[in-house]
């Protein structure tokens, strides 16, 4: 899987994305090769709760041309040069103008850092450090930023499976950076092989729905169309973002704390044998701050590898191919798969006998005690399973009680269906 | 009290019991000498739950006579010889097929194991397994098992002591393996002797049952029979079994996890000075497992010393008098009796007065402020229990917010209703 | 403010307070000159609750004249030297009917100890024990004792701030006892200036209510008249007593263990740089036994420094000017004046945005993200405010989720009512 990956990582790497615009659209095309995506545009100037959809951005080039002559910041070289979100403009403007204009990161003056300006308009580039050191401060320079901000609209995709009910299991990830891997085109990626793996299982008991979406103000319109379905119908979410490094997984619970979500995602984490690290809610991160928000408070979290912020190259130019792992990127999709397992798997039993254990034997289900050779796990996985079985604890709980991971009751649960020793809890 | 024990002890060693049988009949017939039971014999065939009452059992005799004609394997040297429940068996059998039929601990080689066949019909002898390695493969071997298997019964008894309420205390214990000391004859010897201990007491609040019946399938026909009684009145139950060596306690909690009998039980213990252990409920166990079934969740932990599978001499010919202690026995017969005081005790009591501290002075319960003597630790616990009878919490509640005994404050709550400072919450 | 405190430490020290008569009178008129207090009289013999207001009693002299002519125990000396509440006595005594009503501490052979006998009547002197020892056996003693014990009233103080709210803040403190320092001047000197600090603020959500009284049946007399008036208005209250000294704090919980006076308290300590030590609510206390009792059980704690019992100065008349420090003390009005701080600040609000979060930026609150100036921890702290404002958390609750102290949040919170983001739950 890894070859695709990277293959989908090289077609999406050079596209310059915006919460708006055609960069955006393309990006969701692309994305419906693996997937395909349902496409809603959302119209700019439409209010969305305490928020208003933003004009259309659209940039086909920029660049600063120095006193001396030479063309600097080239969106063409590197679309994180121009501020996204510029306004248009076409001018010459002296060092001290220019400078107000321009963004750097003195303490890593090789990189170019990662800066937009959404809601105010505004207009700026961004140079590594040493660049900016070196202009002159006499003579003009020519800024140069061919752009436009009018209406039009914002647009999201969705890929929906439909499972035997209604309730669903929402992935949830963001499509508006510009040339950065980690944060965020780990996060799509990821997010679309995800839905491809999910979408070859039979029997889903739950729906599946991926939305790949512009962050913050995309969320906000998603939300606003689907809220009163996802307050009704959502059993968990995840925010995939920072998942393309291999450093150690970062949880970050709903702000519910103990929700569906989070207990099922600290469980796979638990029995994996990956390190890992659970945090609470904050603030200071992504879309759940929407889903989490006090008007829906949904039950949802956020599964990451290192996390914005915790890594230097973070909303830099820096965060590049280099900085990912492919490999990496695929055991994420394999540990958020896991998670989808325990999902389906983890419902409450109830027992259907009247009182007392089952006979297991007349059942074929238990060996005679005079055969030495059985699986004593097993037979206690058995009995254990059963035992806990009268309505009031749900699979993980019942695992947990043994110290094991719930996926190793799966054929034995199964079992104990078809032999009508339990049903599921209406 | 412990060489009562030893008496009882003696008796009851040699008798072959089982989960049926004549066995088992003189057993209770025996354990009757120290405390009256009531018997019940249930029907073979009886439908109890998803169980049935098998055939009855009884065996005469049985061995295995060697090609060189020498008798071993002879049931009336050791009842553990023979696979308790084999069917009848007169013939000749060679080499190959006798093994088919043979059972021994080969990592224990002077040990007979105690094996069963209840459902499953089969025959079967056990030996130490030097001598099953000293067979010769040539020649015939006489194989002899003169039982028999048809519908009769099943028994078990039971000694009621009733108390001033019907609520009741379970003490429950099974009488159905052969020749073994600490699993199970330690089991009835000291339920037999607490039950003739609780019989002395006055005044009991409790009515106390003690049940003696065969593991599993006894257990389930007498909650076949009194399952609707004990939903309604059990407050508190102990399966008594492995209280025969001088090991620590261990004490197996219900499937409810902080039941008054697992509060009760924790409580005793922590306040005493003997080593213990405290284990949740799981399905590797004895009749707890029907008591805590997802049908009844009946509050019924086992205050055990060693375990059953946590020595080695377990469920073989070397759990015998030497491996257990009559002074233990008397030990553990003095805690669970502990246990039943607690349990009295233990209520919830509301304050007479309206507001703020009674005036301990003018009912002469409170030492002048100009005596400089008296126990400080009294004068505290009594305000201590008056603080806390607002109708919320019980005995044990109340001491342990002082890191005490509950039994400690027994005489002050005495003097409290005496002197009509508190009543029980009704 | 030390130097106010050391003045009337040294006005209030002389006198010879009780739980009744003019001594404690004239003590609560010299509060009076600090906050004014409203005095309540309650007549000898009223019933309040389980206890009926003693006869008042007041002492004007009291001394022992030895065989050899010396006089010694003089009351006007230190008024330690006579049992608080002695009936009058003017007799010759032998030596041994004498020691029956000497009290002394052997093992701190310096110190009187201070000793009462408010319920049971009865005489007598406290002495260092050297005297003691030095007491010929021969000859006879005339001891005097010029008080009387006759009807008369209990008297006890009240300052009442009324706020916004009905809903009161308490904090009892208690005016009984003779000159000693810590416990007990310290307890009303702090209070009347907290009073006096409190009375300064403005915008006060809550009332408060400081109340001066004699210890036990003062309060109880307060409870009998004020009980119903508590029960429905209390939100938190504290006793103050054993605040003199400079030792670490101790909390004394309320009995309810949890309440919001034990929250805030614990909150207040936690995020201080004072050492501190909190305790479970128990019976060997002050007037929080009143308080909390069954039938009252009101959310009232005590905030100590060393408190009673654990100094050897305590009870004696070594707890004397020397023990305690006025710089101590100002801090303890400090630290009860944050705790007053965190009971104004501790509301719970909701959120007035019905999805998502709110845009802070078109409302002037979200510095624009290519301004890479501003406090992130003032713009985390806003966005988390926001965030658990659902109506679930009060501040405390969520300044913890942050691991900061609550009080930070005070700026950030008016910025959120005044943009009318949040909004106080009914």
């Amino acid at each position: 899987m890894h070859e695709m990956l990277e293959k989908y990582f090289d077609k999406l790497w050079p596209i310059c994305r915006s919460i708006t615009g055609d960069g955006l659209r393309e990006s969701l095309k692309i994305i419906s090769e693996i997937v395909p995506l349902e496409l809603t545009e959302v119209p700019s100037g439409k209010e969305v709760f305490d928020w208003t959809v933003p004009n259309e951005w659209n940039i086909r080039d920029a660049f600063i041309v120095t006193p001396a002559g030479d063309k600097i910041a080239c969106f063409k070289n590197n679309n994180l040069h121009v501020v996204n979100y510029s306004i248009p403009v076409n001018k010459e403007v002296a060092y001290d103008e220019l400078m107000q204009h321009l963004h750097s990161v003195p303490e890593m003056p090789d990189a170019i850092p990662y800066i937009t300006s959404y809601y105010k308009e505004n207009w700026g580039f961004c140079l590594d450090h040493h660049t900016i050191l070196s202009l002159p401060k006499e003579g003009n320079y020519h800024v140069f930023i061919d752009s436009d901000l009018k209406p039009g609209s914002l647009t999201y995709g969705q890929f929906y499976l439909p499972g035997k009910s209604e309730k669903e299991i929402l992935f949830s990830t963001y499509c508006c950076h510009p040339s950065m891997a980690n944060n965020e085109l780990s996060g799509p990626l990821v997010t679309a092989f995800l839905a491809a793996e999910i979408a070859k299982k039979k029997d889903r008991h739950y729906s599946y729905r991926f939305l790949f979406a512009p962050e913050t103000i995309g969320v906000i319109a998603f939300l606003d169309e689907w809220g009163e379905t996802m307050k009704k119908n959502l059993v968990a979410g995840y925010v995939v973002t920072c998942v393309g490094d291999d450093g150690k997984y970062h949880y970050k619970k709903s702000r519910k704390d103990n929700a569906l979500c989070d207990r099922v995602a600290e469980h796979v984490l638990t029995f994996s044998d990956m390190p890992f690290r659970i945090e609470p809610f904050s603030v200071g991160g992504s879309d759940e701050r929407q889903y989490c928000s006090p008007g829906f408070n949904l039950p949802v979290g956020s599964l990451m590898r290192t996390p914005y912020q915790r890594y230097p190259a973070y909303h830099t130019s820096l965060d590049n191919k280099q900085y990912v792992s492919f490999k990496a990127m695929e055991e994420t999709i394999a540990t958020y798969s896991e998670i989808c397992q325990l999902l389906e798997l983890n419902h409450v039993y109830t027992s259907t006998i009247s009182g007392c254990e089952p006979q297991l034997g007349k059942r074929g289900l238990y060996p005679s005690s005079v055969d030495p050779l059985f699986d004593r796990n097993d037979i206690h996985r058995f009995l254990h399973f059963l035992a806990f079985s009268d309505g009031g604890y749900d699979i993980i709980q019942i695992a947990e009680k043994r110290g094991e991971s719930a996926l190793r009751f799966k054929s034995i649960i199964e079992k104990c269906i078809q032999a009508e020793l339990v049903k599921l809890k209406s």
